[in-house]
């Protein structure tokens, strides 16, 4: 997928992005005060929900999260240290806001390249960029019974699926692989981190009902 | 699955039905104030959702969803008109009850019949015709983080059920495609419109416990 | 994966684990006052949900659940049985607290020789045995619109992974399926069983903030 020098390096920037989703997810399972079992399927089910959905739907089966351990351990230890140590981390936020950046910008140019290399064509391959990129936070909110922040103005999926269009229209245009995941890469984190930093929010329709939401 | 010339009609009825379920999917996003992601994110999980969680399950990857354009447009489409005209949306509510009636019957039919092309015996086969008209709702359900309506009474999936009865039956007996997917559409579909016509609900369970139900 | 003379013994014992998480799934959706449809549908994603994911995630499809009729057969009568007579299974709690541990200590011992069978290593394969035995208690508790009772202290995942842990050891160190599955199952069986009988519980983080988790 990646050229061979360039493997190692997307890995671990991939574990970082692992990493630091499984603690905002485990984050939210300590906060929903679950118990052990509760933050590590939090942790893993963010860390690595995006990506398995991604390898479930283009049939690269068994999944990449079940064929590396270290898939396993990052997302384990992200919880383990979270269950153990969440007032740390919770104080450690502005990190885990840059790196949860970072993780977006990677998964959703990895996984719209990924998409490509599994014959899908670009519209559904920049989807799967989204979905590997936004998928754990969902999966996350719907395991911990609230819903989906990236749902409620939150402006999260929006720079990665311009994170994933830019990749996928560059590997498209015969660039390789590496350049133009960089460029998605840099241009979802860009948005992402000016988003939180300006509170932008991603728009809702106007003159909706106001009142209570029909919550039955 | 479907003789050539029937094809495109086949199809053009599914998109139909898609764009229905797009259609509800998206309303539901407007009225709990989701953002225009939210809202894209519940038009396509509504309309392929079931078609989706079918093909998973068959072993059909990458899903029709993701091969075929038209499956991503549709949809995309449907949110978009919904976000920005959900009050017009809301008052043709005869019309989108009539599609999302079309789209059951189609669904059920359409997928009993490639169900049973992947080589599925008669009971899951037409369990996947239910999936495949039930899935996307309740998938709506879950992302808007509300019950599922097809669980509350509202009779939806016994129609679906009996359309995907026929179906299978019809094929089993030898029937060709068309004629069992005519049947059975028509079966749903009709069952369906009465049932919202004159207010028949799913039966609930004699003498259940009074108060709230246990929600921790 | 079992000698021929066991497979029969254990499809029993599985279809009776099967049996069991499908009438705790019937009666959750009795109490919450679904229709027959929900009723049905939560006993049969009960008693199913975990090893069609694991089938889905191993690449095991379609999902045994849908190539044989019993595992069919087996929650529709469950579901049926809970809704006509559900004041008489709910005296039988006890019965169904045994069964329901028996089907956890089959359940995350089959899943985790299964996975062993597709060429996942020991790590990933014990996580898919407990998916099988937690998963299908997540999905009924995801689709019934509550919190996954499994992350609130319930002492039930904890179990069910140090069953798949002896199995898969077992299993790893060549002695054969038979012997490590009844360890595997002995070992959860019991520990779940003392669990609910003693009250024991799975810890929840130190320090968790009071008042109310952020439930937006």
């Amino acid at each position: 997928m990646f050229p061979e020098r360039a493997q190692l390096l997307v890995m671990v920037l991939d574990l970082l992005g692992v990493f630091a989703f499984a603690l905002s997810g485990a984050l939210v399972g300590v906060r929903k005060k679950f118990d052990i079992f509760g933050v590590l399927v939090l942790a893993g089910a963010t860390g690595l929900g995006g990506g398995i959905i991604r390898d479930l739907m283009i049939g690269a089966v068994p999944p990449a999260a079940l064929t590396d351990w270290w898939y396993l351990l990052v997302p384990l230890l992200a919880g383990l240290i979270t269950f153990l140590f969440h007032r740390v981390v919770d104080r450690l936020e502005t990190w885990v806001v840059f790196f949860d950046a970072l993780g977006l910008g990677l998964f959703c140019a990895v996984g719209t390249i990924k998409a490509l290399g599994h014959e899908l064509t670009l519209l559904p391959a920049v989807l799967m960029g989204v979905v590997t990129a936004a998928g754990g936070g969902i999966v996350r909110d719907l395991l911990a019974h609230r819903v989906p922040i990236v749902f409620r103005g939150e402006l999260y999926a929006i720079p990665a699926l311009a994170g994933a269009v830019v990749t996928g229209i560059g590997v498209q245009l015969g660039w390789g692989s590496l350049v133009p995941a960089g460029a998605g890469l840099i241009v979802a984190i860009t948005w992402r981190l000016l988003a939180v930093r300006r509170g932008w929010s991603a728009p809702i329709a106007l003159h909706t009902p106001s009142g209570q939401p029909d919550d039955h």
